[in-house]
């Protein structure tokens, strides 16, 4: 036992032995749909003002631990066509919450498409992680106390809310909410219960997302972003969109964002290639294994957890 | 162009491709021979004075990135008898050579057995790794110019060799080299360019190799280690050993090697688990490539490569 953790109990091998069954489904439907696995650097230079990024000490320099595969995902879009990666992630992340770790492993997924494509091969491959689990990880669910038929009606499509539909629920519902603002964990808990099974939010407004998802052709104020949720209340396990694409859109949103240029050079270079349509999501690995494995902490997803006030063992 | 990289030529194409390929050979048969996925963390507490750790600033206190899944890989092994891990890995490393990153992807198992079964399921592994690619990247191999004859001669068992034999080997041959020496590059790469096929050298004396490594049962001056290394004059690829299972030698070990045991609590406290033997072995994703691909520096085998030099892109 470390801390309140008993490796030994039933339970963490249950979900320890779904995580691995989670990663093979992930990867076995990938590879066979023609992804090729790729792996991005973990040690990036200066990421300017980006926040929640963790500083190394990189010999005499300053580097910062990775939060995910852009700006490098788009060289190897750029030779594959589409390419996926399974690896740590980190970020500083002050709040103590259920839902939250500073490392966490994501599948990340980039390739030529728009967002529409997008979003259904996300939905094509959590379903088959679901179904997966509900055919090869039956002993597993049930110590867990997950039935089997929760996962086995996971079903594509899966709903779709735009997030000016989200507003518009949780206001008609009485909740004190005004549109622009970032959905909190209240509001993202009590959307996530009106569903069974995992859906997706659609268009954030600019500001909620990254500054590298592409405004929508009709409504600039609206990115080309998508959030997938789990249901029962657990709320955000993945997010992704469309990339901008042209060198020029992106220096004009750098500069409207106040990000330095000197920083970002080395991002700016990877827009040289041609332009093409470029679009990608990331699954929380921890906060997937948290909804299916019915977990009270996120923290129980991870052996090893890093958590903001825990580092030991 | 990245510096001297062009990520769109046939060359890096099917680099990246073999590597994707290794990857899914290693898996496949990890998976298949009932081996359990598994993470440690990447960011770790206190080292003491291990070298070779980059530190991380984790909010106010200081931690490291990993150099593999010591000591954790105890506690998994207690729960599962046979686990894996391909995940990235650091080291601090100040020489500019041809053979070393500071950030690696390893392919790491963890086992219960002894360093007999451990040198087996290596041989296995990479036997299995090369007669894959020789039937799945014809294509990628005759773009680098790296016959496919070459992988299909991999047989097992490889040789093996003692550190005793070695030492005898290359005194014989006229090298200054003296019993109880690191084998440094010159030395691995004659010994390696007599072999056409991966083979070991086993039983490092005390001190060559990490404290985690028993003691040999009948000369107490060698450690029961192994590493593993390509033909061709590549050199190391790989290296493991049987771990010490009993927490009053570890003790005795860490007090002999001067390590403060107040840093090292966290680890002293997985050797609670009732003693059981445990071997693993640790390959180097891009030295393994670098020998398949025939590469003459492993920045090549990585997209991103960091280096002493270079942290850009």
């Amino acid at each position: 036992m470390f801390g309140d953790r008993d490796f030994q109990s039933e339970k963490n091998k249950a979900i320890m032995k779904i995580r691995a069954k989670v990663l093979d489904a992930a990867r076995c439907w990938l590879n066979q749909n023609g992804y090729i696995e790729v792996h991005g650097p973990t040690i990036i230079p200066a990421v300017g003002d980006w926040p929640g990024s963790f500083e190394v000490k990189y010999f005499d320099k300053k580097a910062y631990l990775t939060q995910g595969l852009q700006p490098y995902a788009r060289t190897f879009v750029a030779s594959f066509g589409k390419v996926y990666t399974i690896a740590p992630t980190f970020r500083v992340e002050k709040a103590r919450t259920r839902r939250h770790l500073t490392e966490y492993w994501r599948i990340e997924v980039a390739q030529k498409c728009d967002l529409d494509t997008i979003i259904k091969i996300q939905e094509e491959l959590v379903a088959h992680i679901c179904h997966s689990l509900s055919k090869d990880a039956r002993v597993e669910l049930k110590c867990l106390r997950r039935q089997v038929k929760d996962l086995c009606k996971v079903k594509k499509p899966f709903p779709r809310l735009t997030y000016d539909e989200v507003i518009d629920i949780l206001q008609k519902d009485g909740f004190n909410v005004s549109w622009g603002q970032k959905l909190d964990w209240e509001l993202e808990n009590n959307l996530s219960l009106r569903f069974d099974q995992p859906f997706f939010i659609t268009e954030f407004p600019v500001g909620v997302e990254t500054f590298f998802f592409k405004s929508h052709p009709n409504r600039p104020e609206l990115t080309l972003s998508v959030d997938l949720l789990a249901p029962e209340g657990y709320g955000e396990m993945g997010s992704g969109g469309q990339m901008i694409d042209e060198k020029k859109v992106l220096l004009k949103k750098m500069a409207e964002e106040k990000i330095e240029q000197g920083d970002q050079k080395w991002y700016i270079n990877f827009m040289q290639y041609r332009t093409f349509p470029q679009s990608g999501f990331m699954i929380g690995l921890e906060r997937l294994i948290q909804w299916i494995c019915k977990l009270i902490h996120i923290k129980e997803a991870s052996a090893f957890p890093r958590l903001l006030d825990s580092i030991y063992p």
